[in-house]
């Protein structure tokens, strides 16, 4: 792998190493465009109380609000740890186009993260993963659907 | 299913059709604890330049900062679609009780929103997924991780 790879997850695992000493959790990550590093971030879920505040989603929030677009294509992220399924979600929706991780999800639940039970509940059917869900309303709630299709001028994403 | 929960789920509705209206995507959420609403909040991803501001994901940052807390154990959430995965891996990091929904993300699919490609994609091992996803720099990455085990005075989360 080249240097210059090597270089941006450096980047990240260094934000990783700053967030244990400010009180945060030990996960860093970068987004590179174009060669340059365009976000840095470290998760904040303790010091913001935001349980999504993980480092990928606020490099995420970062680079979009840099770029002014929801649309990270062509963009590249460097996560210190394999993306929880939050954060790989986010980076799907973010459509970046590659991502370089350091450590694995095992060796995130060897030190009590566990991405791996949340990876595990969402290949179950809704009616056996831990947390209860319920159907409710569908009828209803086609409105926003319906209307959303019937839109002309609407923002597609 | 009882009045109160279905009028919950309608007040999700309702912001996912007043999102519509707005320029935003067709999602809305509402999050309920000990019987009051204490978030309420529509996907504005368009809006806000954030990809990551699906309707869960923001009813869940607005619930977290209403109640100063990372953790809404003891909390319902009503979204008026079936969670995407990322939204799912929100809910579970916020330690959320129970998921009520109304649109599957069959029917998400159905209006151009693909939840379910990401859905499949998780399942798959990493080489076999759309982005293409590489391991850099593993032992380097572990300094965190041993640095958060050591640290004595940790929040955990």
């Amino acid at each position: 792998m080249c240097t210059e790879k090597k270089g941006y997850m450096h980047k990240a695992i260094e934000q990783s190493v700053l967030s244990v000493e400010n009180g945060g959790g030990p996960f860093g990550a970068v987004i590179v465009k174009n060669g340059e590093i365009i976000a840095k971030a470290a998760n904040s879920v303790t010091q913001t109380n935001d349980p999504t505040a993980h480092a990928e989603v606020n490099a995420i929030r970062l680079a979009s609000s840099k770029l002014n677009t929801f649309d990270l294509s062509g963009c590249e992220i460097y996560t210190s740890c394999e993306p929880c399924p939050m954060c790989l979600g986010a980076i799907y929706w973010a459509r970046i186009d590659k991502i370089y991780y350091g450590n694995t999800k095992q060796d995130a639940k060897n030190i009590g993260f566990d991405d791996s039970f949340i990876y595990d509940e969402l290949e179950l059917p809704l009616e056996k993963r831990k947390i209860k869900t319920t159907q409710l309303e569908r009828k209803k709630a086609q409105e926003a659907f319906n209307n959303w299709q019937l839109k002309e001028d609407k923002i597609e994403y």
